[in-house]
């Protein structure tokens, strides 16, 4: 979990299986209303340790986006909301964002068991694209952190 | 998908994805009301080729059971109902069931791409367990043909 000034940004509950090939790990994932300066509330984002492994997302609740991207430097933003089935190929990292203002962005998560996750990849310049808060909705730009 | 008098009796839609391990298969199934004898509309259910592999459901309408078995001959018969998700482990043969008079069984579900599907085993004498429609609601009876 993410948190500014105490303030809880996102949740995860995991159900337990053994982490091996074969089983799958799911659970929800609920992102909160809110934003960072002009940077919608979002998960820290991850690539999976397995780099060949991939995730699905079924969108529950709210709206939002996924935030794609593969170490070659793709990039990807798909939409999410309710009842919208997501598959994040495997290689590719991936954060989910909150842009209703009210609501919770509510997924359900399921991947390989033995995928692990990798943060610090992704941690050290982040995701390469942005989701702000324009004054025409959600503008999706370029991350001027990342050379 | 099964018929009987060219009644069809349940439909799955699959995405394609390469079945290599890593990658998710994913899909929707739908078993439609009806009965063969006292016995409710069903899939034909399997084991996965890959015995170690599990596969996830979530109910997105309907009403039924997952009628599960090991090769040991373990058994188990969960309900399904919308917004339930059920975990079949490793090792679980799996069916669904639909047991609403109108409504359809529909339910996603996910799975390591490179499980595959073993109908056969199953196939010679069925699950061991029925699901019958009873005088008080659906019946969960012993498979009198398995020994």
């Amino acid at each position: 979990m993410l948190s500014t000034e105490d303030q809880l940004i996102y949740e995860v509950y995991e159900i337990k299986r053994p982490e091996v090939e074969g089983e799958i790990l799911m659970g929800v994932s609920i992102v909160h209303p809110g934003k960072v300066g002009r940077e919608f509330f979002m998960t820290k984002g991850h690539f999976h340790t397995v780099l060949e492994t991939s995730e699905i997302y079924y969108c529950m609740r709210g709206e939002g986006y996924m935030v794609m991207e593969t170490p070659e430097g793709e990039t990807s933003v798909e939409a999410l909301s309710p009842g919208k089935v997501l598959y994040v190929p495997p290689r590719w990292a991936h954060r989910s964002v909150c842009t209703s203002r009210q609501e919770d962005l509510v997924t359900f998560f399921a991947y390989p068991a033995n995928a692990g996750h990798d943060y610090g990849t992704i941690e050290q310049q982040g995701f390469r694209k942005l989701v702000l808060d324009g004054v025409n909705g959600p503008e999706i730009v370029d991350n001027p952190r990342v050379k």
